[in-house]
């Protein structure tokens, strides 16, 4: 089977490699669809995330989907032909976090397209079965490994307890901020706003139909948003990594209210004023990654509440990895994807 | 101004009545819709629920929504001209629960329609400008009214902890029932069964999109949506008061599920099986009416994920309120409206 | 190595058996202290409970301590010697319920000594190395084992949300509602109230602290504690399995309080006052094992909040197995142990 | 009747004022022991904190407790005679924030000593009953003033969650981070250090019985406390204003954990690294003074698991509390106290 592997930064190659035989509990999946995300782009680019380097050839791609092809010994909630999404991180199942459900905290996991561990874009997989998860017959495999963001999104809405009426701002309209925005609405949300510089984006955000996008080079957000006090938003969700749109967050969100924050950036020091931390006594919640979002992202994609196939702005075969995501660096798209499947272009 | 008066069992007068003076911290409303809820037919037919007994004329109606005539002196958040929705408890304001979020349980409230105080079926009335809410541009007086079932709705799905893709069972197809099943579809619910026995109410349910209906009469609930175990749901909505339903709720929800009581019956007693509530680690979640919840409905009727209006099944004049009330007492409908603003048929 | 085998009802033979080898993540214990349960009676008496049977000789026994002597090839957090409490049920790791954090809720589980599993009534045992905790120094191998019990007391706790300054009930004086009510006081609350009929347990309860006991044969427990309305305890804590223990419970909360359900007796129908629930806003909380428990539990034994210990009213060396059991049916002890260490009486 | 009052800034004079009246819903209180607090000591030496500024002679204080001497017409749960500690943020009761539990955060706020409105170094005062809380028998005056920071600790526990078994670093040992040691120790905390660069204050914390002491000045106090990872403390409080003091507590709580921001210092500026917020998925709460803490605050001191009068470092009368004030801003002192009643030294 193929795979496109990163072979140093900027250089994608396409090899051959050995078809995955499935351990007992696993299940081995025909990749249909991968798709690109930013920390894919930053390895390409940079060879490395913050501790993680690239040290031998790695295969990229953590948001995927595919049809199962075959099953372990002790699998029995998949058989081959079913349709799922593979969540890419498997934890060690034994500590304490695992245990109490907060297993995105597991300092053992082993998680897709992240040195040393493999990713998806590849022909075919083996994955732990409780880490596939079928898709609904109206979720496309697109949508189906797009999942994976709309988890990002459904963790960064529960480290926020995003509630019915709750208004909510995001800053960043890239497929995690727009995806964050899907979940906050699906859960209830009253007044969306999106705070993102890019014109194409910010016109996505509306035509997707949140309540009002700010142009933050153009406009001060916690001013367009009510400007903390009571009329802020409860919420704000930062899926940038921007420094300013951090403070942004802070300085909008009402009394009482929380920051999640999702986004990292090269520049990762905030000058943060404690006193308004204290005095408005606010919540700034990390959040990384996810635990126990699959079965609710799929459900928000199965009721479409939740549009991940729009944010597609191009498909490439698997053979043309790294043109794809060369193409993907462009700051004014959203989302790429490789398809791997019969349906490719 | 008019009032429509109990003045005894079966008995509805409409009678002259001194105009209201706003307290300093009041409002005067001039009442446009008001919704007639079982328990205002419950007090027309039998002249007491439990305890509360009616002793001397009573006037109905709890569900009501209209226009700012005058506020008192030291009410700055509201103008003459605004339309309001009332919340008909207030509270004591001073007290434990009071004091910590929980002011429904307050044991010195003021509730509109239960004896010895009065309702809403006025042309005007005074009240605490604080449980006066000031509608969106987009929600009209009726659903303004209908934000008082709503809140029940809001609030049982709290009491549910309903969450994104979580599961959930209805029973019962009233106002109540499928206003929750609303709120929850609202809040990122996944699947949404709705059990009730009459063929009309039924039918309501599914024009209005819930994943699937049973009828009880005919059919074993906890089968028709996947039978404790895993497979249940994640929370079941008692909207009934009928002994069966509670069981049938009980009887469905998945282990570790929560079973919301909202619904009063004929009937009190259940016989529970205390085996079910501890092996399966249920939760019974006793549901009365609402606290900061207003806000929240409002919300959910502004964004159109909830839908009041088209629940209404006949409006009548303030003039005719008997008459509506004895049209209301059939089981087939959903919901009556007094109209008594210009806009009144 | 010997264990004491339930053959049938009434009969526990010592047998001899092959020693335990660990795989490579399990420990093998030398188990030195195993509480007796009430479960244990109940399997020796009557060979079943509900729906598990004692179809094959059983070994019986759940709350167990010991010291590690042999460690699989993968294990790394434990070496021969370590001093080990060893939880009795081991999940599946895999289903919803393990990966969100309420493993207790596994259809999957191996629980000790429920059939067919076998339990720690033996001179060795191998346990998965993650559910086996480490001692602090100062905890005993018999608070250890007792570590079981606390657990079931820390869980209730935490259904019951149980926190600083809330009022407590607990229904009986058996070892649960004992360390419930130490965990209870352990975690800050304020009025401790233990209802018993037995007098050297009400005795006892009085001598561990509580703020007062209560024979319910003699007194009305609501009246005791507040009575229901505002003044009741915030949790109740049912810890006998009598459905009177339960209704006292359910009507001495105050309103808004929860009704935590532990014990499991003979009679498990309840008959259950729809309208307290509802009017009171009261919740029944069914509470079955724990989990994540352990660690807290062994935190509150090291810092002397709860003391179990004092529990124990006698110690019998494993080949006496039989008349211990026989000795522990005698309602007014509190806890048998059985120890297999050199400290053996 | 005396009232100590701030003139200018260093200059406290003591004046004589009308005797209080109640309101009908108020209580008139002899108060009889106030703490004097940091803020006290701020407004004496400045004259100003942040922007509340002393433009009219103040009366400080806002720790206290006396004896009822007086009760308006509608208050019916106080008697003269009456020992009460009084909250001194008495909200608006009508916002938002006040209906849903969260009055800390009413706009509309009336804080003892915060300018203008005046504390409680007076001998007498009028205060809404229902902020006046009457002291179990066994808690003295000066315990009942105490119990103002002790609910600063109760707030900061529930803000960061403070479980049983939860392991806690406390930055700062004066009496809100001593106090707050002492409440996470009622809530059951596990291993709790302080750290603390003052010798005496070290001494103090050990001799109350904290596990563990670290002077920030001479050892790292992540490194003293687990160092991050999964070994440092499940919560942090910090309680000093100063940023390398929550820095400290960034870098020690384990993966998951919560920092807890009370205190405020002359620097507010923090450089926060977003990524270990994000990567460890770490929460930073602020924590504004309290809300429904006042009940247990007294029920902790009531059963003694709080100690609140040992911090007492010395007493003095109304007439001398300029000289009073001047003592304490020692800064190597924890806890000067006014006393007015006839037990004033």
């Amino acid at each position: 089977m193929r795979a496109a592997v990163l072979a140093e930064p900027g250089t994608v190659e396409v090899t051959e490699r050995s078809p995955p035989e499935p351990a007992p509990d696993e299940v081995v999946v025909d990749v249909g669809a991968v798709g690109i995300c930013g920390s894919d782009l930053h390895y390409y680019e940079h060879g490395r995330i913050g501790d993680y380097v690239v040290e031998s050839p790695l295969v990229l791609g953590h948001e995927s989907a595919g049809v199962v092809t075959a099953t372990g010994s002790e699998v029995t909630a998949h058989s081959v032909g079913d349709r799922v999404a593979l969540e890419p991180g498997v934890p060690c199942r034994r500590c304490e976090h695992c245990r109490s459900g907060r297993y995105n905290l597991c300092a053992g996991v082993t998680f897709m397209a992240t040195p040393p561990d493999d990713g998806a874009f590849v022909e075919s997989i083996a994955w732990p079965a409780d880490y596939a998860f079928t898709l609904p017959e109206s979720v496309s495999l697109t949508e189906g490994a797009l999942a994976e963001p709309v988890s990002v999104g459904v963790h960064a809405c529960r480290r926020g307890d995003v509630g019915g009426g709750d208004d909510v701002l995001v800053t960043g309209a890239g497929p995690i901020g727009l995806l964050a925005a899907d979940v906050a609405s699906a859960l209830g949300a009253g007044d969306i706003t999106i705070s993102e510089p890019v014109d194409r984006k910010r016109s996505i955000a509306e035509d997707r139909g949140v309540s009002r996008t700010v142009d933050p080079t153009a406009e001060a957000v916690p001013a367009a948003v009510g400007g903390a006090g009571d009329d802020g938003p409860d919420v704000a969700i930062e899926a940038t990594g921007d420094p300013q749109a951090l403070q942004d967050c802070i300085d909008s969100v009402r009394r009482g209210g929380t920051v999640v924050c999702v986004g990292l950036g090269a520049e990762a020091n905030l000058s943060l004023d404690v006193v308004d931390l204290v005095d408005d006594e606010l919540t700034l919640a990390g959040c990384f990654r996810y635990a126990n979002t699959y079965p609710t992202a799929l459900a928000l994609l199965e009721n479409g509440r939740v549009n991940a196939e729009e944010l597609v702005d191009f498909e490439a075969p698997l053979t043309e990895t790294g043109a794809a995501l060369e193409r993907a660096l462009d700051p004014t798209l959203v989302k790429g994807m490789i398809r791997i499947d019969e349906a490719a272009p």
